[in-house]
């Protein structure tokens, strides 16, 4: 069961892109993104990004002069974990590497209408609490425009309206699980969540390919999206999907805000989640001779999978990590003391960035000014 | 049938209260709506508004020094008809005599979820034209706020999120006959008629009570948003029903757009609406020997009913009418040339006023910079 707003059980990730019909990033992709951006990301090579829609076209538009858009967001929370910042990391990077434009849409709307917040107020205050995390990541507020959806509706709206024209209760029914107990507002909010998907083309007046880096469980939006798009003129929005970070208690815990520690919350006090990674669950042996004598599993190591999906990017190091679990030469306590390291020094580093971002959130946050006037093509 | 879209066969309007549960007006609260306003409307006592909700309270508050506001609409299509209006006109009564607030809520979105318009565009400027229509008919500009849906949403939408967390699938299936085939934006477009019973109440940080006069297809709306205002701390609206004026065409036949015979639309030419009424049908005998002998039927004549519903106020002739039919003295030829000459002088004075009113629409549209600022108790 994946739908963006549950996911139980363990992940068949293989069975996922079957059941969604979307691709496997290979090789060949691979090396058409190398030769596209100079290099290809870590995520990309450890095969965390692993599926996607229409990249090869992307890439081709590209490499013809057009240039896509990125695309990617957060319904806010409290608590945003290492495993929210991957797409945006990732995201970052493509901006970087192919200098696009990117619009970070923030759910203020839809985390009401899901209940996580009791009123619209706290969920578009966590919003641009959210925000600062963004901003802490360094991207550029010259190409990085943020739509904190209750602050554009405006503009958005005549675009949900076309979209939710075209969606009937069938297909949301079908796509996300719903039921006729769910409400009315759950029901319409998917027109919402497609916006940023056309909202270039339409400010351009002229399609722009847009490209939404995002977990794979985000994709059941942007599938009914892109069955929407050709029906209003647009080009369907390319996709390219992460596996989700396992919870620090084991791969099939769910990272949860009710279990501090089953994720690194960026919020975090660093020594708390220090304490947090040194109680992980490992892929390691019953005993110290168990491991050393028959190694550790970093495939099913939730402290293994915190490394090569966020905290250690030189491919080296991660090999050898790899290397010595499996000989036993490694043990979990060291694995974990290391790991908590590079945690503390992430949080602070991080969390210092984020104080100082205070002073910066308007100049990410899309006024209704700016998205009425139409955008240079 | 009867849903705020579809309105099928001949309506039996003692059921309609039954089954929506809603109070019939009886002597006594015509009485007491005498007494309060010091007369009553035509509309009132020839028994067109003959339904309620809360009209007994929304007295009593406004006894007692709180002052109700009213609320109405249109759902923009290009073709007013007088049936149309009527709500409007016995706003307006209400308005005058009781010195109160009106909000006009004009709804573009609406219209092009359920596909009357291909475009939300058309839908906005088939809307600004009907505003001449309310304009034409002497509202005050001070009192009266005209709500374009899409030109406020920014404002309404939180207030409409609220609704429509409280709002279920199977509800609205219930009371409107939504499918699993319906679109999503249908589903959830309730929840933005709800808005204006509450947009008061959340301006003065105070519960104001709301009046609402419509035709009885509406209720169903409100019938959900009276369910949910307890929820949010709001009142609940009260309402006022109107029945709806029978086509020319038969009491059976449907007013349509379609059939440009079936009503008399605000914008028809007068020589056109004027033909149309000679063609009507009518409650009189086969022939001029039977009508003299049996006279005719004015409980099941379109005419007459255009003469109660809208064209005569005066009671002493239309009485007149009404004898005169019943006993074969008044032939139908010279009764409806007699109403045409009315829809004619009708048409002229409203179209020349509707002009006119091309100048003032900017005077009525409520901007979100009003609706933004506090509205002072």
């Amino acid at each position: 069961m994946v739908t963006p707003w549950e996911v139980k059980g363990e992940i068949d990730y293989n069975k996922l892109i079957e059941r969604f019909g979307t691709q496997r990033i290979g090789a060949e992709l691979l090396d058409r993104i190398r030769s596209v951006a100079g290099d290809v990301h870590p995520l990309l090579t450890r095969g965390i990004f692993y599926s996607h829609r229409d990249m090869d076209w992307i890439l081709d538009e590209y490499e013809g002069g057009n240039k896509f858009y990125l695309y990617t967001g957060r319904g806010p929370s409290s608590h945003v974990h290492v495993g929210h910042m991957l797409p945006w990391v990732f995201t970052k990077w493509l901006q970087d590497t192919l200098d696009v434009k990117l619009y970070f849409q923030v759910t203020d709307d839809e985390k009401f209408l899901f209940r996580d917040f009791d009123s619209l107020e706290e969920s578009t205050k966590v919003g641009y609490e959210n925000v600062l995390d963004i901003i802490a990541l360094g991207f550029d507020p010259k190409r990085t425009r943020v739509i904190l959806d209750s602050r554009l509706i405006h503009r958005m709206y005549p675009l949900a309206l076309q979209v939710a024209r075209r969606i009937t209760f069938s297909t949301v029914r079908a796509v996300f699980g719903f039921t006729p107990s769910s409400n009315v507002g759950e029901i319409f909010y998917t027109s919402i969540q497609a916006v940023p998907c056309f909202l270039e083309s339409e400010r351009q007046g002229r399609n722009v390919p847009c490209l939404i880096p995002c977990g794979i469980d985000q994709d059941p939006h942007f599938r009914i999206t892109r069955d929407v798009a050709p029906h209003l003129g647009y080009y369907k929005p390319a996709l390219i999907h992460n596996k989700l970070l396992p919870s620090l208690q084991g791969m099939q815990a769910k990272m949860s805000a009710s279990e501090s520690a089953s994720a690194i919350f960026v919020t975090d006090k660093p020594e708390e989640a220090r304490a947090h990674v040194m109680d992980a669950v490992t892929g390691g042996g019953a005993t110290v001779e168990e491991h050393r004598k028959y190694g550790g599993k970093p495939e099913v190591c939730p402290i293994y999978h915190h490394y090569a999906y966020f905290f250690e990017w030189d491919e080296e190091h991660l090999k050898e990590i790899y290397e010595t679990c499996r000989s036993g030469a490694r043990l979990c306590g060291d694995c974990k003391a290391e790991l908590a390291d590079k945690v503390v020094s992430f949080l602070e580093q991080h969390q210092e960035r984020r104080e100082e971002a205070r002073q910066r959130v308007d100049e990410f946050m899309m006024t209704e000014e700016e998205l009425l006037a139409p955008e240079p093509a």
